[in-house]
């Protein structure tokens, strides 16, 4: 069972509308090696494990419950990076059209189907699909398919924090690469026990966290070595997230409290969006006008 | 931030195994109307919420939350039902084959993509589909959506209750319907407060849970009438979720504090199937026979 | 634009429900060479047509026309082979599934999704798929893969006629087989008139119609070499379909009347499906049972 | 069984090219709330549909014969956007491209796949899906899902009437706004006759229609509470399509005869794309040249 | 350049036509982790190699080479095991229908859309898809990905092995779980020359395919530790395919010519599937009769 | 049995990065009519061919064959349109973005997924779909698609043409229109074989080859009637591929030596999207910097 509080794993920075980096961000999002297959598919590995090794079960598990809050903090940072990037009020008497900006090099869909707001789609707009959710069914094939998978993250991650400088889309992702940095460590040391020896190879990319800036921070507080562990109750996964991480950076891997939480942007109206648009009740009937 | 116990939010009630039952049921889960969408939905309408009125995103949120329970407890549902379906050990020494039940009437993923259990896939194999959810950026749309969704869970349900008399099913298809009963009003009461009468159309189907005698014990408890709290700190949801039920059936809405939760079923493990198959380390290569 | 009565363009032969039957014949409605894919390609090549030589466009969209009453041929039989097929009436006392023939050789999406009824998927329960409807923007291209599609909208009907002896999926193969070697002849003679001549080649498969008995009567009245007129309007049609037939077998091309029509089968409610369920208005809450 | 004559539902206003605008409207052809759904959506209900209480047959029928028509008004409109947007001759003797415009904020599909025509997928170019559709067999979920579906179609028109002051594209917009309005009121009196007061809540979104110019004409005759009457033959629509209207604009509900219908623009060949390109019959073997 | 000599990578043992049997083969085939995936994600991967260190890109494309040989395989195997599972000619007279094997425990799709063979689906008919390929632009990435994928691919195969004691099937099965079992020690060698020491983890299953009588022969000849060499002319990849195994099973590895090559079986005609249907030419029409 | 030298089909011309025209180009890699649908689709009709006309056979797997070459030749084609689109090495020390290129008129994908390389997917990013390969399991039916298909795919390619002056891409298009030109009329013999006569209407398009200044020189070697073989055996497809050429352009068919091959270019690293980043081995842990 799943419990909930109104906070974000890490903080927005706001910064302008960026419409083309929102669309960017969708592939982190509902692309292929996004954080909606990081959550589905530890979901799904973690209920579907067999036999009695249970600290394998608890460390996937406990990977999962953190996507969660990734997909939120991904959905939080694409509206920022879209809200205002129209009018923010109805058309001018001008009659000029307000939002141009959805045929421009962002995501139409952005625009069309949502008031500028998050989408379970990737960069091309594609749906996500669940045929890239996997559970083989076999801890040494699920456990190299997640490493895959978070280093891929991590990856696409790097790629996409060289297409704009836009605040807000590089400290999410400087986040997440240092996360995702995390959870190559937690799969990686999991093989590790099984008796894989990972030499220089890890973690994918061969970069230095350091060198982004907005990394810095995180990596000073060990954030790339510590699982945060947001159970309720027991859990194994301590068994194996200790000792020395697994990648060429070294360290010391270990258990931690979650971070405190951040605020959730509280996103403006968008009449011209027609969003939310609460009708009134109890009065004579309402007539918006569009100008 | 999302938290975790591992806690089922209701039974699995044991029952043999039945692959027909199992493929049935992936539609509850990956289904176009099924509980990942619901989930999904939910969580992206609800981080892109805009405006003041934010007792309707606590409303949509909370639904989200327990949602994610849902997922798990079918997840388990379709693992009892396809566990043991094939043979338990490895092929016997007349090589008959083990998993014929693979290609009978059960869904044939079932055996060869994982060891007998769950996939983000509908009844019919077809793999999950960002398109179906929905943020419509619109209150009013939103909440006649999510309406429909839920009204079109519980149907679904109560014609998959028909397709097999097993008991792991059943019980799974009760405690869900009761509970879509619940959502089901949750949305038609913050219609409600918008201004719709709903007269006796509500529930769909026109159907008196208490003739399915697994639903009965839960309609005792007020559980179509309840809405489950999984939030640790404070919600508006209460504000909507209160008076009169809109649906035909009557009673008052309520909060209350989530089930007790139940035990996770243990899945012994699946030789045949190479599940999970733990490499031993610090020994000599292993060499795992067949029969 | 379009209009309607309500008749359909062939008989439906009542018979036995056939659960597998109703499976195989969803390719011909929702599936890749469909009756769905037909009308939607020949939309937009007509819609889409450019230049001054209209009677090719005129040609097009004919066959568009009885398109649609294709769909709604199919859609009716598919209904048909599939009412009944669950137990008619609510589950008896003694508690057995009435619903169990949904899990069988059937496609649980009728059962599920829909109360016994037609969907736009294949045989396989795959979805219909837009990217199947091609307009090429060029006449040849579209002539010739019109000619392929409607010979494979046969040679898929001759072999599902070869899976059930059922009298009403026979007869509605039966008369569009017959309209498929008609349409062929219409994009095989228009293909003639810019200088192809087929020889032997045509129709595809290589089949004499009479020896199918249900076609017989077609043949007779000459259908496979008539182009039923559903225009309202004037149309250029007839200066493509005419004179001697492309196909080995002969005959005159000719413009005719369209079929009188037959009546849509009625479908009985079926209250364990939930189907339609009218809610009573204006009386006590209804509380419908299950037994 | 269906009848054509070739005029279309309402006007195309000419303005020039806007290959943005053409890409932005597929989402009203072939996006998931789109007209080519709707159309598919109302065919299988109503096909499907259950029992004597056909009026309701019969209201969603009559919309579905419409929508056909609004599928065609469509595809000129998206044809009529995009014509004439690449060169309209071959390439001239500087060898410069003639088709850079479909590498710009176009959709590259409209210029590729046809000859700067519409096509069946949506404003990020995927294809229109047949699991959108949906059937529930169950009366007040395909109600409600109807109405959901119409007041989406509205609510996506008026966002996109925003992205270009384009005549032809907001002509089309308006007239479609006005008609999703009307079936609004359809789907929404319907669920009235079963007990639903809808208070202040529709139409969705909260517009006032007169506020859109283009949108002032097709109010003041009364077109956003009338139905079209497509039927040769007798229909029950007028059982529920009376009476006052269930939107807070009010007026009365009544049924009229379609429009007369306007010319369907001509488009002119393009022989850049090869289109539609008649090869000579019974002349010399042609060589066309590029330049 | 590619070039083709008609002869199978291994041979193909008659047994019993086992249309369920083709049906679970599919997914070796067109599934996720089949023959047609490896084909194209090694020839993405090796097309869009980057950089000096070309043993590398030899060693996927020289697999990438084998994995169009292994795509030929399985199509003849399924071939195989669905021809003559019909009637072998046309219906007798009798009128009994010849194909209802194509509605039980197969593939709807074998039998409409093709005569009895292969196609590019997967065991539950869902197409094969582009976005399952991956060539993540990054060497580690791409050779863990690999080792998952050939892993899998095992892991599958040895699942599919169960469900059939078919010779047909299971002879296909045996040579390509050897042949996987001989990729996994590429990839893994791959990373190995990159740092990685494996222990006992590989290959995954955990199986010793000695058990399997069908392997016995091929491990005997070492072609679990052999790549075959299907260039014409020089290659690197023998810099890395050396040395000792990185498997627990050990061995040495090392480059070996093609295997001989087997016959491709000789598909007879199938009258009452229209297949292939050679139409007569320079004589009168042809009229062939179904009985 | 497949065999491989490493040599492109054709060369490729270097000119300027130009991600739109990749873009576009991906059309006719991934699309519908695209190379790696011909190679699929005409390895599925010559593996799963009937019948001793094995003339048929052998034509459709000889130019299977030497598709298998264009899927590489367009792969590296994209590759050199896209490569050092972005910044050449990584961001600059005013910490402006390098990869801006891949959020304007090209494909995101091609810069997030993989290191601006080439794609499994079509010009709007939808990945390949196996539904679109078909083997009619009927001759002529099968015959027409292919010439629909090579036909459409000469189409599309004479329009992307029009779509840049970019030599790179415009000599790729124009050796493989006249291959295609070459194919068109192996399927148009060998429907000739069977009784066609083709008058003027081939090829499709209607253009001449030399009017294209990069088409003239394999016009003038005669690659439009000229067969590559690439069997390494003997093969019957001369029995077909002969005599006069079935287009209007007339001219003898005849079977050739495959070209001589062209080198495949080297694509340089690229450290800013991590590619192919080869770890160090052996020594200390590398920290690579960003700047």
């Amino acid at each position: 069972m799943f419990y909930y509080q109104e906070k974000l794993i890490n903080e927005i920075v706001p910064d302008r509308p960026d419409p083309a980096a929102a669309k960017a961000l969708q592939e982190i999002l509902g692309g292929h090696f996004g954080e909606m297959r990081t959550m589905m598919q530890f979901s799904f590995q973690s209920a579907n494990f067999r036999g009695p090794a249970t600290e394998y079960r608890d460390l996937i598990r406990g990977i999962f419950i953190e996507e969660i809050s990734h997909v939120e903090l991904v959905q939080a940072t694409i509206n920022q990076l879209l809200d205002d990037s129209g009018s923010t009020s109805k058309a001018d008497n001008t009659g000029d059209p307000a939002l141009t900006s959805a045929v421009g090099d962002g995501l139409t869909y952005h625009y069309i189907i949502g008031a500028q707001s998050s989408l379970p789609v990737d960069s091309s707009g594609n749906p996500w699909n669940g045929s890239w959710v996997y559970d083989h069914g076999n801890l040494v094939s699920n456990l190299l398919d997640n490493l895959v998978l978070e280093a891929t993250g991590t990856l696409q991650k790097s790629r996409i924090y060289e297409m704009s400088a836009n605040k807000t889309m590089r400290e999410t992702l400087a986040f997440l690469m240092v996360r995702d940095n995390a959870h190559q460590n937690a799969y990686a040391k999991a093989l590790e026990t099984l008796g894989v020896k990972w030499g220089n190879v890890l973690p994918v990319p061969d970069y230095d966290l350091k060198q982004y800036p907005e990394c810095r921070k995180y990596i000073e507080r060990g954030w790339n070595n510590i699982q945060f562990n947001f159970r309720m109750d027991s859990t194994r996964i301590g068994e194996i997230f200790q000792g020395t991480s697994p990648g060429r950076h070294g360290g010391t891997l270990s258990m931690a409290e979650p971070p405190m939480g951040f605020p959730v942007p509280v996103l403006a109206e968008r009449p011209i969006e027609h969003s939310p648009e609460i009708p009134t009740v109890g009065k004579d009937p309402l007539f918006t006008s569009r100008v």
